[in-house]
């Protein structure tokens, strides 16, 4: 008898809670057992961010995964790895986190669930995984329960919670706000259903009242539905809420499984959220064997145009098109058709003579006449027919002859079943003529019907597009997809996705002028958007008469976003008339990087401003761009990134000082400095403006001659 | 004035009704509209069938189209030709038929509605189109309003109307008894969606009080939602009921449009319904340049053990599977998995000993072991990796050396998407085995969830599968389908759909010893059924101990059904050595043509007897088949269809005197005699018996010899 209780006494006797450290012990979070449920707690330098927060389950004719829980065991690793993406905002990352696994089992029902756990220097990030297991095989997930209990009712920069769509200007307001301005924040869409006057979508920005921000997002979301957030406006309690099927049901589980990682990253720095490589680090690496065909692209397109509504997709104007039976060349034209053989040619000449690599062609095959969406037309599109005045062979073999590409454009009108019938001769014809890139879209209510864009049945099918691309050697850009969670790491044929309201929606009514001072820290963080910048006309009745909207933004800024909006495809979207008459600041866009060895934050304040600078890839040159809010501010950067005892030519493109961008978008300065590591500037930015500068060493000498210094 | 008075007399001043007559004049329609709404009544020798029955739709968000109207044209047509099927009941069909177009307005609306007319010496055909047209491009439609207004409280023979299932027992009672005996006649199945008690399903079958057999079905079921009868049990009015899809739509159409062929088929004469070509005749000729690769097929298959649970379908005994993940090298055999080299050799080398082209082996591929059905599993197979023990290469090669194919099986477990990304690869996978047909099964709940068997989604599925397996040459047999509706006209490689409650029933719990008097009135009236009949043990237990279910059948019907049961592809179902033990009524089986120069019926009696007569394609053998329901019965039938003045061999397969479906199955008689076209019969058949007769010519006098005379 002795001899046992001296050995049990060995033994912690119940196993209740864990503690994590960050390597660098700034962040700590605690795993804790609370009357059987499992909970987390994350502090940063000892403060607060996560307060006791409940996690688990619940599930569909099944009970819960929500408490009766105990330790079976814990473990703890570390990991320090660098490791360079084929494409990013830098060339190496280091993926250095402490790890705790946590193996729950309930008692009454004998389920195990384990949750892992990886603290960064900033920030966390836990997913629950389901081992191989004796009493549960396959179920089907009601709710997930993952709390993230707030310290307060902080700022929040949101859109609202929506199953189909995230094209939502960003509301600022407290966490207590969001239910009484949620009706006017949902904007009409093709394609939305919101949910709930309190949820909100991620990546979720918080900033807290004492200066501290935090970030949520997932990352890896695979095989699962998209997580929203329910706002519990008296206890600052957010839980996870994700997107159902038809049914109701959330998800469709079988063991072995993890779900995606739920993570939140936090620091006094705001620019520490913008250069977090936490979603990235929590993907798997890539297992592509060659990656040679996957490069970033600058490219320009035959698109704006029809945004604007001053030219069509659309060839002529039957009223009901039956593909295969509608005799396209037995119609009249409509005169207003741009992907035709005449203009495609005109911008592949531009895109050649301004060194371009690619040519987005929309409107370029048959069926855009009728309801393309809105009358859920299952057979909509086939990917492979053209217009009559659209010759694939000729305009392939034209740009071919001019060093340049078109990319493919495969709108899919939601109709997914008819995209997935199509897939393969869809990027068998890419390859036929030469085609190594696509803009996919899914505007409209997803056909099968009932499904919505961020079920776990479409993120499954976006996935399956581009794990298919990849066969083809073809880089995918889906647009209004669910919006990225790094998988580009482990698919880095994934270049980019909209995802988010874009610049086409300055066209449809206007973005707010601080919509891109809040995007990196909200819509970037799961990955690039294709944000198609570049727009030197902001009146959109000089392109249509029609169309009464106004880009809200001066052309300065329109140039620092191909900074501060990282992409590895990037579009001057404006037509080339239009960039022919502002050649000089056109010169920014021709110079910028799209892929970068580093990148840093200069100033950030998230619906404020932000200040990148970035250091191209395989070069020595640098480009900085701010973006600017609705208020008029001065940006104050110094230039200490620069190699010391070095010398570069800065140019910056800056507003004029009587720029607005609503009253006098159009006036900018262009400037060339001498600069060094010792330089600095103070630069005054307007109302929705902002400055670019691109800082390249001389050819020669004589380069700096009669320069400014900085 | 007076002039115009005088030219407006010769015209008819409201066109409100039209009579159409057939070939023959023996049925007359009159449509008419009463009130603005469109109405026909059908008469067959001057007495009423179809009473004045209503017709139309209502739609979502829009106005109906159920009065209102005005007829803006008629026309009427003769239609008479004689084609040829591919393979078929007969060798010649004649298309004949008078048509009337009535093109109707609706006043309010401006909005078109046809509805064409076909009028043929055995029934009608209707169906309705919507032209193109400025005021209707896209609809969706709430419900299809056609009604069948029946005289009386027929006699029918119905299964439940559902959305997911036809594998329900018929029951034969009064309309208006229906909804009392609809909760027991449905039984349980995989996947079933039953919604009215007084929901039935088409082929419906009916007797009036006066002897007029009437039928009602649907032709040409294309891009469309299956139809269903509701009955209104006090006026014995029938009305379509559509299959809808989640949403509760039933509909999405698209100017121009046509729906499927709504049939009425009537005689005195039972068999007149069953040699009825109506359904063939609406149906489209095919399109198919080359239909040298459809042939018919009789075959054999590692099936019934499985079906009877005396072997299993998987290889081991993992809890779950994920496919591409589990090892199956690794696992160990359960010993129990049919599917083996050494089963499917002995199964070929049966196969080319007694003239089988096919072997289906079913349970050949991964993925077998957990719930393939049941747990809404969507990666659920492949189609393309064979177990360890399966050695595709060795028994393509094996098979062929005999003479043999085997037949490959695609169970997609309802999870259409997932069928659909691998069909390409699955199809050619076949092409370089050599198969060239294979049984395809949707058994559980179809993903997309939401989805069911029978709506427009699915039936456009099972057509998408088809043509593409003509791309591949390769012959479709659908089980868990949508019954049939002609469509093998225009799609001959579709041979067989299973789509209603067959042989596996009867290990299942057993069907009703006169279902297959029935099938044939309902669920063959669309097309061939792959019934697989051909068991000769009855008692499952002797099969698998554990199985308490009995064959109601005796060994003289399940040869009778490779008559009764028309279709190119027939199976021998049971095991190998259960043929062995009985191989002189084997014979029959053997001997029996499966493809068709005439067909006649003899005898016909729905839920009680059926007797065919029918003469090989290319050849001068005839065949004959009764199938007896629960009832002692004695068949009276006579030889006048053989040529005249020619002697032939008939065996006569039937029933011993004492033999009894479930006291006695396995007692039968083989008699032979000789016959000529004078021969008289007269059989008894025993309770859920029947015979079967192969008459052949004699290879020379002395076979004849000493045979006695009929």
């Amino acid at each position: 008898m002795k001899k046992t209780f001296l050995v049990l006494l060995l033994f912690p006797i119940l196993l209740l809670s864990q503690e994590l450290k960050s390597p660098n012990g700034d962040f700590s979070m605690l795993f804790e057992l609370k009357d059987g449920k499992p909970t987390y707690q994350l502090n940063l330098k000892g403060n607060p961010i996560i307060k006791p927060s409940t996690l688990g389950f619940e599930l569909v004719d099944m009970p819960s995964l929500l408490s009766d829980f105990e330790i079976k065991n814990t473990s703890t690793s570390t990991f320090d790895e660098t490791w360079e993406p084929l494409w990013g905002e830098q060339a190496k990352i280091r993926n250095h986190y402490n790890e705790l696994l946590v193996e729950l089992s309930q008692k009454s029902s004998d389920r195990l669930l384990h949750i892992r756990f990886r603290l960064f220097d900033d920030g966390l990030g836990f997913r629950y995984e389901f081992p191989q297991q004796p009493n549960l095989t396959y179920f089907v997930i009601k709710e997930e329960k993952s709390q993230f209990a707030l310290t307060g009712d902080h700022k929040t920069f949101w859109i609202p919670g929506d199953y189909d769509t995230q094209e939502y200007n960003y509301t600022t307001s407290k966490l207590s706000e969001i239910a009484g301005l949620m009706e006017d924040a949902i904007t009409p869409n093709a394609s939305q259903t919101p949910f709930s006057k309190n949820g909100i979508q991620t990546a979720l920005m918080l900033k807290t009242d004492n200066g501290t921000y935090i970030n949520i997002h997932e990352a890896a979301l695979i095989e699962y539905a998209c997580m929203h957030l329910e706002v519990n406006p008296d206890t600052f309690v957010l839980e996870s809420h994700l997107t159902p099927d038809v049914q109701g049901n959330k998800g469709y589980m079988q063991v072995p499984r993890a779900t995606p990682w739920r993570t939140v990253i936090a620091s006094k720095n705001a620019g520490d959220i913008l250069l977090s490589s936490i979603t990235l680090n929590l993907n798997e690496p890539t297992t592509y064997e060659d990656t040679s065909w996957i490069k970033p692209v600058k490219y320009i397109g035959v698109w704006w145009e029809m945004i604007t509504g001053k030219s069509s997709w659309s060839y002529t104007d039957v009223p009901s098109v039956q593909l295969g039976k509608t005799d396209f060349s037995k119609s009249t034209p409509n005169g207003t058709h741009a992907a035709n053989n005449e203009k495609v040619k005109r911008y592949i000449d531009f895109a050649a003579e301004h060194g371009f690599s690619q040519v987005l062609v929309e409107g370029w095959n048959e069926g855009w006449e009728d309801y393309w969406f809105g009358k859920s037309k299952d057979f909509v599109f086939d990917f492979l027919t053209p217009y009559p005045d659209f010759d694939v062979t000729m305009l392939r073999d034209y740009a071919k002859s001019k060093g340049v590409q078109l990319m493919m454009h495969h709108e899919t009108s939601g109709s997914v079943r008819n995209y997935e019938r199509f897939m393969d001769k869809a990027y068998q014809f890419m390859v036929d003529n030469n085609y190594n890139s696509v803009k996919s879209g899914y505007v409209g209510n997803i056909i099968p019907r009932g499904e919505t864009h961020y079920g776990q049945w479409m993120v499954n099918h976006y996935l399956y597009a581009v794990e298919k691309a990849a066969e083809y050697k073809i880089m995918v850009n889906a647009h209004e997809a669910v919006r990225p969670t790094g998988l580009s790491r482990t698919y880095p044929n994934l270049i980019g996705n909209e995802s988010a309201r874009g610049t086409e929606y300055e066209a449809f009514g206007g973005n707010t002028p601080d919509h891109t001072t809040i995007l990196p820290f909200t819509r970037l963080i799961g990955g690039p958007m294709d944000y198609t910048p570049g727009i030197f006309v902001m009146d959109m009745s000089k392109l249509n008469p029609g169309n009464k909207s106004w880009v809200n933004s001066t052309i300065a800024r329109q140039l620092a976003l191909y900074v501060t909006m990282y992409s590895p495809l990037q579009m001057a979207a404006d037509l080339p008339e239009h960039y022919e008459q502002h050649l000089d600041a056109f010169q920014f866009i021709k110079d910028v990087a799209i892929d970068w060895d580093t990148s840093l934050v200069l100033e950030a304040e998230p619906g404020d401003y932000v200040t990148y600078a970035r250091k191209e890839k395989g070069g020595n040159n640098w480009f900085v761009g701010r973006s600017n809010d609705e208020e008029p501010r001065t940006s104050k950067i110094d230039f200490s990134f620069l190699d010391k005892g070095k010398t570069y030519i800065a140019i910056v493109y800056s507003d004029a000082s009587n720029a607005h961008y609503r009253n006098n978008p159009q006036a900018y300065n262009i400037k060339k400095y001498r600069v060094t590591s010792k330089s600095k500037l103070t630069q005054a930015c307007a109302p929705g403006g902002g400055y670019a500068i691109s800082i390249m060493e001389p050819k020669d000498k004589n380069e700096t001659k009669g320069l400014k210094r900085l």
